[in-house]
């Protein structure tokens, strides 16, 4: 079986929790989890819409060419959370030569407002554009991913504010479950496993008036897994 | 930034919950976690012990190779379980071309016994012989994969046999872990998420007499994340 010649890319799927305005298309008025995409100016497949990335350099690993890549896009340091997902090696998956892509997901705080190139924004998960080759797919993948991990892990502190209300918490958690969640349980369940603290403060009064709510930030910023029940806990 | 041509190879670490005999390095007389290694008997590091896999072929995608490149070395029908794991990039990692490594994780049930080449045997994970290049790192990421996913899925599916008593599925989750956990406590957290079902059968009685074993399977045999707390499970 002859080989011949491939390449490597790497693709980035950055989310952040972002307000969009309404449209009749998009009535919804909360936060939604959105996605960093740039359009392409030329073929192949001009005027859809790709994830950051780009060709794996000689003397750089994928995390290095990652960042690199992301640094092109938005300045890296506010990504507060990187980390490796499938590779997507379909032998055909883009035209011309062969070429295997190793994807990213990274997560931007809510509070960060990266400055955009011009061919670069935001786009709700929930109503992507038109795609450019598999890079639908890659999103819907990452999205998957970071909702399991939202379940066991603390990954959480990548979209969070260092210090925010449960009612903000909540909402970063809706938006990228896609789905309803009560802000007493998460609190509830949070902080059981010792992935919230208290941060002993609260937010300045709110322009409504009432009790200005507690603030919380997260134990930790590197990812963990949350969830090492009783039975299967190591020996302290 | 010129490309030079670059390779990818696929390797899996493939795990067996498996007795060992005794030894004066290795006293401990129970099953043990073990990983499938061939050795090389040419160089580069002639006589070091690697990983199954080699070149990802022109027509195929990771997870067909991983597949494939098993069948050399075992029946791939006795893997139970088989996903992709990080992607090995350093640029030097191996002399020559540069070649990117995608690692897999391949489970065996404990009561299988695949036919093996000359050149392949199964030796425990606390105890490698001299391993190729970066292959044992390869081999503790993996390790490392499999505790944190025993506890947040039901990926212990892959290593146990389809009925089993609970002393044996303590047995694998003891080799896997690297500790000890308590049977009672296993099968309460196992059988409240559901991982677990009685089959309502119990085992033959064993040569020591005594009440037969009540026999248990898993619910399901394909990955799932076991942990949704009710804070973040979706509405029904």
């Amino acid at each position: 079986m002859p080989h011949s010649n491939t390449h490597h890319e790497v693709l980035i799927v950055v989310f952040q929790v972002r307000h969009f305005p309404a449209t009749a298309q998009s009535p919804r008025s909360g936060p939604e989890l959105a996605v960093l995409l740039w359009q392409r100016a030329l073929d192949p497949e001009a005027g859809s819409w790709s994830l950051p990335g780009g060709r794996l350099h000689d003397d750089e690993d994928l995390t290095t060419s990652a960042r690199r890549q992301l640094a092109e896009k938005v300045d890296v340091r506010e990504v507060a959370h990187l980390e490796q997902l499938s590779v997507f090696s379909e032998p055909h998956r883009v035209p011309g030569a062969r070429t295997i892509a190793s994807t990213y997901l990274g997560l931007v705080p809510i509070t960060s407002d990266p400055q955009l190139p011009d061919d670069t924004s935001w786009h709700p998960v929930s109503h992507l554009p038109e795609m450019s080759f598999d890079h639908g797919i890659m999103v819907e993948n990452a999205r998957a991913r970071l909702a399991a991990k939202l379940s066991y892990t603390n990954i959480a502190y990548g979209l969070a504010p260092s210090e925010f209300a449960m009612s903000t918490l909540r909402e970063i958690y809706c938006a990228a479950l896609g789905y309803q969640v009560d802000a007493t349980n998460l609190q509830r369940v949070l902080s059981r496993r010792n992935v919230l603290v208290p941060t002993g403060t609260t937010a300045p009064p709110g322009r409504t008036g009432g009790r200005p709510p507690a603030l919380y930030r997260f134990t930790d910023s590197r990812l963990r897994v949350t969830d090492e029940f009783a039975a299967l806990r190591p020996p302290a």
